[in-house]
C-alpha cells in the first residue's frame, strides 16, 4: 500500500479518457492545436477573471518560467524553508532565473508570514547593487506540509509584497487540496487575494503530466514567459496532450472532486493517528499530506508490513503519508489497524 | 490533408495502449519506476552495445541536456546552417549550455562535410581564451532537409572531431527515418561510426511525446545530464508514461515499421513531384520531408484546396511536405492529383 | 619597434599623472567619489547632450553591460563577422546577457551595411518563439578592420535598428581614431545618428585601464547595467582611479589628440605600404590598424629584424600593423626603410 | 576621519610608484607581460608551495571565477551567513557558477564551525538530483566582523569538506590582516590548513586595484579559471599595471607591514572602546574592524563632529570603524577622546 507520493498514483480514467481522445486525427503542433486554445477560455472561467494560461508537464517547470519572467537574475525570491523550489527542484529556479537567489524563512506550520516577509524584505536590499533585490514572495499552495493558507493569510502576504514592488507567486501543485479544504472559490485564494502568477498542478492530482501556468491579468509577462517555455525545451510539439489533461481536469470539477478524494483519506489517516497513543501529527492536516510521529522501530514494523512511505529527511522518526485520488479507504483502514497492533 | 508537420499527426494506438497499460497501480516516480528502469537494458540491445538512456519529454530537451554535458560555456558548437539546434529551438542550446556558440557551417544537402568541420574547427580557437572553444560537432539524422547521412559520412566527421578533441552529438529527432532508409543496423550510424550521444527521437514518429537520449559509453557524463535534466524541469515525477511509450516503440522495432511507412509516402511523393512538369524537387527525398518547388499561385491553389503545408522560411516558391506513420496513401495520391490538375 | 597592439603601449604621462593626483586622502567607495560623480557632466558636455556613464575597466565588460541590458536571453545581436564581441571576447556577451545569438553578417571593410541588417532581421524571428529575436545591432567603430563608418552609414543601420524595434550599439574601443578622422563632433557618429549605447575606449588610447559605458537618453537601462556591472565584478571600489583616468583623457581633448597621431603614424605607414613594390594595403587605412599584405617571407624578415606585428589569423601573408599615441615617426620610417630593403 | 572603509583610503606610495615604473615601454598586452609572468614564482615563494596565480582587478571577481571553477552549476557553496559572497556581491556568485545555491549557516564571531559545516553538508544532498550538490565550504579570512579563523579551525573545515569531497574556498580580502594577528606562515593558514584556492586581496591592504588568485596544487582548474576571467571581461588587455601593483605588495613584505599597521591602529581603538563607559565591543578585534556597540545618539554625535563610519545595516546602535595601513595614531586618538567627551 503506497503512501509514498501523490506522484506515484495512476492517472484518473477521465483523464486517460481524454487523453485517448485527444489523439483523432492531426491537430496543429506548439499549443496551437484546439485543446490549448480553449485554456484560456476555461481557466478564465474557473477564476471568475480573465487569465492567460500556458500548459507544460512538469511543476519545475510551471514555478521556474514564471519565477524567471517575475524577477531578474539579481532579484530574491523570498520563500518558506520548506519549499518545493528551494529544496526539491535541483537548483531549477537559479538556472531558469539566471542566478537569482532564493532567501529562505522560517514560519509556522511552513506557512510564512506576513510580517517576517516584510521585516526580511525591509532590510534586504539597503545596499542597493551590492545587494540582490528582492523581487518576488513565492507561497506553497497547500504547502509542504500539508497546511493550507487562509485567504487573508495570501492577502496579507500579498500586501507586504504589493507594497515594496515585488509578486505574489504561488506554487499550486497541490492548489486543489487547498480548495477543496477551505471549500472557497478558486478565485478567493488567488487573484482576489492578490496572487499575480499561479502553478496549478494536475499531476498530482491524478493527471499523467499536465500543469498549467495561469497568469492573472499581466499580459505584458506572455511573451517573456512563451520565450522562457520554449528555451526550456517546455513548449511540447503535440501539446494538445497536455491540454486536453487540463481540460479533463476542469471538466465537471474532476479536479475538485479528485482532491476530495484524496483529502478525504488524509483526514481519516489523521483522525486514526491521532487517536493512537504511540503516534501524533507533527502539522494539522489540512490537505492530502499527513505528517506522523512514531518511533524508528514502529516505523521500520509498518515497513515491513508493506507500507510504503517516505521518512523526512533529517529525521527518523517522522513519517510522511501522502494520500492520491486513488487511495483506498480500505488502504488507510489498514494502516491505522497495523499502527494499533505493532 | 495534412502535410504540416510529424508534430500534428497523433500517436501510433500501439503507443496510446502501451500508456494505458502503464496506468495500473502505482509506481515510483521520477524515472525509478519499473519502464524507466527497464529502457537501458532495451536501447542496449537495440544498439549492440551497452548505453545509458535518459528519456525526457521533447527533442529540445534531449539536444539540451546532451550539448550542455559535452560543452562548457566557452565551447562552439559546430553545426550546419539548418540545423535544428540553430534555427528552431529559441535558443535553448545557448540556454543550457550557459553561452556556448552555435557555429553554423554551410553543407550540400544540409550535411556538414568533415573537410570543412576540420578546417573551421582549425582556425577557430587559435587565439586560446579570446576565442570559444570548439566542444562539439552536432548533426541531424535525418537531416532538417530530409536527406540522410551515410555511416561513412558519420564516420569521417567523427574522426575530425575526436581528433581535435570534440565529441559528436546526433540529433536524431528523425533517426528511426534515416536507419529506415539506410537499411543498416542502428549501431553502423551511431556508436560504431563514433557518435557519442544521440537525441533519439519518438515524439514525431508516433509516440506522444518522448525521447530518449543514448549514451554511449561515458557513464561519466550520466550525472551531470541527470542534474541538467532535473534542473531543466525534465525529469517527470510520472516518468512511467515517457519510458512506456519508448518500450513501445521498441516492440517488435514499431519505431522502424513507422518511420518505414512515413519515408514510402515520401518517396511516393517524390516521384510524383519529379514527373510533375511544373515542380520539382529541392533536395534528394531520403526520408519522410518532401521539398518541392512550385509557383507561389501554384502553391496558394493547394492550399485552397485543403492541402495544408508550410512554405519554407525565406520562400515564396518552396513547400515543404512532411509524411508521418499516419500519412495515408490516399493522400499522397490525392495531392500528386492536384498537383497535376492546377 | 612594436606594431602589435595599442594595448601594448604604455599610457599617457597625463593619466600617470591624474591617477598619482587621484591618490590623494579618502574617496568614497564604489563610483561615489568625486571623480566618479564627474563623469555625467563631463560626458554630457562632450556628447552635446545629457548621458549617463558607468566607468569599467574593460572594453570587453563596457560592451556585455551594455548587451546584456538591451538584449534578452533569446535575442539576437546582429554583427559584423569581424567583430570583437564575435570573435575575441571568449564568449562573453553570451555569458552577460545569458546566452543571446550573436548573428554575424558580413559587409565590406568590415562594416555592416543597413540593407543587409534590414534583409537579416526581416528574415530572422519569423518563427515566433522557434527563433531567437533580434534585438541589437551592434558595430564597432573604427572597425577591426581599421574602416571608419561614416555618420550617414551610422543613420541607416540606426533606421533599420529602430524601426524594427532593435537597439544600436556602438563598440568604441578606437572611438577616438574614428572621430579624429572623421573631423566630426562625436555627437554626429553617436546620438545624432542614432547610437543608444556607446563603449568609450580609453585604454587602446592612451589609458591604463579605463572605459565608459555611455549611454544616451535611456536612464531606465540604468539599474539593470549598474546590476550587471556589480554582478560581473566590475564595479570597483576604487573606482575613483578609473574614473580620474576618463577624467584626463577627456581634458583639453587629450583623447583626440592621442588618437590623432596614432592615425597620423598610421597614415604615414599606409602610404609607405602603398608604394613600396611588393606590398599592399588589404583595407583603406582610416584609424590607426594598418593590415598589410606581404610575402611570408618578407613578413618573416621584419620579424627578424626586430618590427613585432601580428600575423592575421588564418592568413600567412597577411600583417596587422597598429600605431597607438607612441608610435614614433622613427619607428615608422625604420619598418619602411626595411620594407624597402628587404 | 575616516573609518568607512578600507576601500576609501589611498594607495601606498610604493605601489604607485611601482604602477609608475610599470609604464615604461611597450609590454604584451592580456597577462603575458614579465610582470604578469613572474606572479607565480614570486607567491610560490612566499607560500613555500608551487601555486599559480590569476591577477584580476576585484575581489568579485577573484572569489567568483574561483567559485565558478569549482562548484558546478548545480552546486551548493556553503558559507556564513555574513558572508561577503552571500550579502555584498549582488548576485555575482550565482551569475559567474550559473545559478549554485549559496547556502548560510551561523557560527560565533562569523566563523563558520567544522560540526556545523559537517552536519549541513551530510544533511544536504540526501535526495540526489532533487537537492543541489554541496561542491565548496567558503571562508573569510578575516571575516566579515574583524575575527580570524586559526590554522586549526581551517584544518578541522579542510577536513570536513575533503572528506566529503568538497573543496575549500577562503576569501582573502583581508588575508594580510589575518596573517599579522596570527604571526603565522602564509602557507600555514593556507594550503598546509587545507586551503583549495585563496583569493588573495591586495586592494584593501594599500593596492589601487589589485587580487591574486592562488591556485595551490590544481593546474588542472587554470584553463577553467582563465576561460571564466575572460568571459568576466577580467583579463585586463593591460594587465602589467594589476600585475605591478601585486609585486609592489609582496617586496620586502609589504603587504604584511601594511596590515599590522592597520591591525595595530585597530587594537588601539579597540582597547579605548572597552575601556570607554558607554561602549562596547560586539566581537572580538583580530584585525583591523572595530564594531563598536553605542547608542544612536553617541553615533550621531561622532559623525556630526566629522568621524566617518558605517551603521551596521540592521542596526542603529552598531558602528563598523574600519582602520587601513593610511589611518593614524591621531586619527585614533581622535576618536577616543571624542568618545569620552561626547
Amino acid at each position: 500500500m503506497n503512501f509514498k507520493s501523490d506522484n506515484e498514483a495512476p492517472a484518473h480514467p477521465a483523464v486517460i479518457k481524454a487523453l485517448v481522445e485527444a489523439n483523432e486525427g492531426f491537430a496543429t503542433a506548439y499549443a496551437n492545436d484546439r485543446y490549448s486554445k480553449l485554456l484560456d477560455e476555461r481557466f478564465s472561467a474557473l477564476f471568475e477573471t480573465e487569465c492567460h494560461v500556458l500548459p507544460v508537464a512538469t511543476g519545475t517547470a510551471a514555478n521556474c518560467v514564471s519565477l524567471a519572467e517575475i524577477s531578474p537574475p539579481w532579484g530574491a525570491v523570498i520563500c518558506h524553508r520548506q519549499a518545493h523550489i528551494h529544496n526539491d527542484e535541483g537548483g531549477a529556479p537559479e538556472f531558469y532565473t539566471h542566478g537569482a537567489k532564493l532567501v529562505a524563512l522560517d514560519g509556522d506550520n511552513a506557512r510564512l508570514n506576513a510580517a517576517e516577509v516584510a521585516a526580511a524584505v525591509d532590510s534586504a536590499g539597503v545596499h542597493g547593487v551590492h545587494n540582490v533585490k528582492p523581487a518576488v514572495v513565492s507561497i506553497t499552495q497547500a504547502t509542504e506540509c500539508g497546511t493550507i493558507y487562509r485567504p487573508e493569510e495570501i492577502g496579507a502576504l500579498a500586501e507586504v509584497a504589493h507594497d515594496r514592488g515585488l509578486f505574489l507567486h504561488m506554487d499550486g501543485a497541490r492548489f486543489a487540496n487547498a480548495v477543496d479544504w477551505l471549500g472557497c472559490r478558486p478565485a478567493e485564494v488567488t487573484w482576489q487575494a492578490g496572487v499575480d502568477v499561479l502553478s496549478f498542478g494536475a499531476t498530482k492530482n491524478g493527471a499523467i503530466t499536465a500543469e498549467a501556468i495561469v497568469v492573472f491579468g499581466r499580459p505584458d509577462w506572455l511573451e517573456g514567459m512563451e520565450r522562457r517555455r520554449k528555451r526550456g525545451g517546455h513548449l511540447l510539439s503535440k501539446m494538445r496532450y497536455v491540454s486536453a489533461q487540463l481540460l479533463a481536469m476542469l471538466e465537471d470539477d474532476l479536479w475538485l472532486k479528485l482532491a476530495g478524494q484524496a483529502n478525504q483519506r488524509a483526514a481519516e489517516l489523521a483522525r486514526g493517528i491521532e487517536q493512537s497513543p504511540d503516534t501524533a501529527l507533527e502539522w494539522p492536516v489540512e490537505a492530502n499530506e499527513v505528517f506522523m510521529r512514531a518511533t524508528p522501530e514502529k516505523l521500520a514494523e509498518l515497513k515491513a508490513l508493506g507500507f510504503e512511505f517516505h521518512i523526512w529527511p533529517g529525521y527518523t522518526d517522522l513519517a510522511r503519508l501522502v494520500c492520491s485520488w486513488s487511495t483506498t479507504k480500505q488502504a488507510v483502514t489498514d494502516l491505522l489497524q497495523a499502527l494499533n497492533r505493532t
